[in-house]
């Protein structure tokens, strides 16, 4: 059975040596020392290793089962989850007031690494919550507030999304499902929606569903979506649990992977529904945490690289496998480890250094996020609104990609069940798809965020990258860093420039080069986070660390992703410099 | 469900416009006529899309499933296998002197991607089978084969592969499986072997299993291994079956995919064993067919890619979702379909693009085989010998990740198993596996095939670019193929270049980049069979060809192929002259 450890030295690092969080302006950042934060780490780390990572081959074997409109959740899961509760887990930067912690965002994202990597499926139906409580947080009335968010704080009630209907999922404007609205106030809510993560369950008292709906006489399309709060069990004005709600699994979905989460078909029959929000702004409403909500599914594709790749090298340290090229470093035994082989050592070190700059990522980009929402920083605002595309997309595509490598240190044994390195390449699979397929994450990207306020946050990004690049150029070790970022760089501006200039003469030319735009800025991300880190630990070093060891390991780290992986951006440019000509060539019947 | 239909028109296109296969010299090529082809083809192409694709959701929902040492397949499997058997399939290119058809080997291949891309898991009793007979065809005694072969030819009787133990997959020589000479010139065999596809199973009368162990008292290592030969059923002197052999299934393995073939644990508990070829010599004699069986396993890579392209293709025009950003194009509908977005139609280009030049190398490197087996050819089997962990490598890894790319054009319907798009996926992932490893072929390409017999055929290689660009320069039309072909074999041989000064100076920094040498060489080649293709379309339409939509769509797809995928070869090269310090700065404990 793999096994997972939580990665909270290294989470330590980048918060404290690489972003300084407790320097940081962020209201709320000043009581982030090291040892508050480490204290934190240590709890989380130790419930993912200890309760949910035996749960996650649970889960994908066991899977939800439905029988009579009930759906059970594999064992131990409800036990589990009772047990994140108690500790504060689902509040942990929710408002106090609500029974939160209060803490910043940025910390809900260190410890949500650790819980996704020991157990996706699980940390879902709390992921879940989250989101939902965060939509009635920004939107909703102080008597909504006071009804739904006590008890989601806590996760004794959960919440859903449900966006998606059979005929509709990235184009929501097709969406049919209807809101008559009542004398009350509230609205019937009728139609279907799919694909609903954790629609139906037997792990809370009651489920509040946001659901998007057209309230009857509305605008067509897009323009006329407004959002719902649909309880399973409506609330009685006590607070107690009233009458069942009109809404119903039709199904669970057999699925690739994440079988501990129940994927539900709903079925709205005249439900009772409450607008959240304004009438008709139910698409702004429901969007309103997408940049956590997506960088939330960018760290699932992190976390399973990290949890695979900890089983992958804990196996390639063990395994007995051929001879060393260079000759045998285990004479006494049979066979070396497989870890003295080249291209298991390159396999292994993609996944490494991948894992290592995108956690940086994901936390760096949360405390933009921080930034925006506790210190209204547009700046910030904008930042993060550019970037969440590639924390999602590159993120997830690449984290699948590093699983599936992890997969193949195991041979055979990988694709068997038993070793547990298929269901991390299963599980990952899906955070490509959800919360926006990556076709649109590099749509949004491309299409929108680029040109977003006359182009300024890209200009604010390319800045940041040219001040870090000037600033640093003096410090000893920083050129084997500096030159392949500004070549990255180069390449992702002549990207953008092309866009600008053939983008506007046909919109294809842009758009047929989305995907290696979201993928090359990806990989220039990840050189400026590998640039802050190799610049905090040359400035350890320098200092006489004690542990010279784990920073001379994060260097070496490091120049293997500037050399190997960061010129990945040269092709990126050539393929989207290579226009839309040859990808529109084709009449669709010719394909 | 997914549906499949044969590639029957490229197929022909490839082997009579592409490679002119009737009018090779190899013997038995003359009789494969355009006609003729086409007959068998479009037989094979039949039975796949009408018997073995229905089946193929079949195996994977149900599964093998052993009961008291039983294993039944999934419902249809054995009517279905009756079927292939009765069309005489799976004898295709086998000698007629034991029932065969006596075909080239180019037709077993060009039949077996479809019947691998209708139903692989099914295709795999069959396949297995046919290398177990090819061996006994090479090392056999002439009882030997008249025992076996005939039985074999019709999948009456089905074969086996044992190689795999619990403790060694590709280190063969630490093999613990003993052989105990016997009196009447037979053995006793007695160990463990795993991951045994096919090991047991209700589809045939008996079960052949060839297995690998070391006689006793022989040599260590794998200087010692031999090849046996060990029936389920003992066979009388008649031909009949006689005594149940002491060889048995222990339990079938939990798969990622391929559900509807058994992998067993087989135990071999003093089983009576019959020496194949000669003693000590088992290696080699289980390798003799290795090209074809690695071959066979890119083929199955290819295959994935084709069904999944196929089925993502229908999607992609069925599903309305969104508006072109040109316009909309299906106006008065409430959506277009998906095929009118850019990065959908880039996604569905790369499937397409990949599957053709993938059918042509598979092609092309069958008629090097012929010509090895059939002429005697020492530069072609020395030429397919350097190719085939290309073919089996590339096709596998790069066919894998295009399963997962239509998977993704479904979006959410592509992660529940309803569609069948996630079976493609699971399936293919198999085939970067077994057959030795990709990682294990990239060791073979580089540390062993390049250098092979002083470098000559990887030189051929090269010549054989060279001349198909210089004589086909002036070919109006051939310029935008033949420049990037150029490109592509000018990064191959400075790679080739820095392997031979670097390497022999650390083979470290050869072997850390075996991996990107081997996709290299297959984009290289690839980019060869698109010039090749090119070349033929250009042809054709000079020649007023009565389908110039077919010739037209082709040169489009390769242009796809070489302005958006073949400049990969540069990031190889970088990656590759990187060399292996970065790959092996880190002690494994530092890891």
């Amino acid at each position: 059975m793999p096994s997972y450890t939580a990665p909270t030295k290294d989470t330590q690092f980048i918060l404290h040596d690489v972003l300084n969080i407790s320097s940081l302006e962020t209201p709320g950042y000043g009581d982030l020392e090291r040892e508050f934060t480490g204290a934190i780490l240590e709890e989380a780390g130790k419930i993912s290793s200890e309760v949910l990572s035996p749960l996650n081959t649970v889960g994908d074997t066991q899977g939800c089962v439905m029988e009579n409109g009930v759906v059970r959740t594999p064992e131990g899961f409800k036990a589990a989850f009772d047990q994140m509760a108690e500790g504060g887990w689902p509040g942990i930067d929710m408002p106090e007031e609500f029974g939160g912690m209060g803490l910043p965002y940025v910390m809900n994202t260190a410890v949500g690494e650790m819980f996704s990597a020991a157990n996706m499926a699980f940390t879902m139906y709390q992921g879940l919550t989250h989101g939902a409580a965060s939509a009635i947080l920004a939107h909703g009335t102080d008597a909504q507030k006071e009804t739904y968010l006590p008890k989601m704080v806590t996760c004794e009630w959960t919440g859903t999304m449900n966006l998606t209907e059979p005929h509709c999922g990235t184009d929501l404007g097709l969406m049919r499902t209807k809101a008559e609205p009542q004398d009350d106030g509230s609205y019937k809510i009728t139609g279907q929606k799919i694909f609903i993560s954790a629609g139906e369950h037997d792990m809370s008292d009651n489920i509040i569903h946001l659901v998007l709906g057209k309230i009857t006489g509305g605008p067509e399309g897009i323009k006329g979506v407004s959002l719902f709060i649909v309880p399973k069990f409506l609330v009685n004005e006590d607070g107690s649990l009233g009458e069942r709600n009109g809404v119903s699994c039709g199904k669970i979905e057999e699925k690739m992977g994440i079988h501990g989460n129940s994927t539900c078909v709903m079925n709205y029959d005249g439900a009772t529904g409450y607008l959240l929000g304004e009438e008709h702004k139910g698409m702004r409403a429901m969007f309103t945490m997408m940049n956590e909500a997506r960088l939330g599914v960018g760290m699932q594709g992190l976390a399973q690289t990290e949890v695979a790749y900890q089983n992958a090298l804990e196996y390639a340290k063990d395994r007995l496998q051929g001879r060393a090229v260079t000759g045998a470093e285990n004479p006494d035994g049979p066979a070396d480890p497989l870890i003295v082989h080249p291209d298991i050592r390159r396999n292994l070190m993609e996944q490494k250094s991948f894992a290592e700059a995108g956690r940086a990522f994901l936390l760096w980009g949360s405390t933009l996020i921080d930034a925006a929402h506790r210190s209204q920083d547009k700046e910030a605002d904008g930042l993060v609104s550019l970037l969440t595309p590639v924390i999602k997309g590159f993120l997830t595509d690449k984290g699948f990609d590093m699983t599936v490598q992890a997969q193949q240190v195991y041979g055979g044994h990988g694709y068997i069940e038993e070793w547990g390195m298929s269901q991390f390449a299963r599980d990952a699979r899906i955070a490509m798809i959800y919360e926006g397929a990556n076709g649109v994450q590099a749509l949004d990207l491309v299409g929108r965020k680029l040109a977003q306020d006359g182009g300024k946050h890209v200009m604010a990004f390319f800045d940041l990258v040219k001040s870090f690049c000037k600033d640093n150029a003096e410090i000893v070790g920083m050129e084997e860093f500096i030159a392949p970022l500004k070549a990255a760089s180069k390449d992702l501006q002549a990207a953008g420039m092309y866009f600008m200039q053939e983008g506007m003469k046909n919109p294809n030319n842009a758009l047929s080069g989305s995907n290696d735009f979201m993928h090359l800025f990806g990989h220039t991300c990840l050189g400026l986070m590998w640039g802050m880190m190799a610049k905090a630990s040359l400035k350890a070093l320098a200092e006489g660390t004690s542990d010279p060891e784990f920073h001379e390991t994060k260097l070496a780290t490091g120049r293997f992703y500037m050399t190997r992986t960061l010129p990945m951006t040269a092709v990126h440019l050539t393929r989207i410099q290579a226009g839309g000509d040859a990808v529109m060539a084709l009449d669709a019947a010719n394909f």
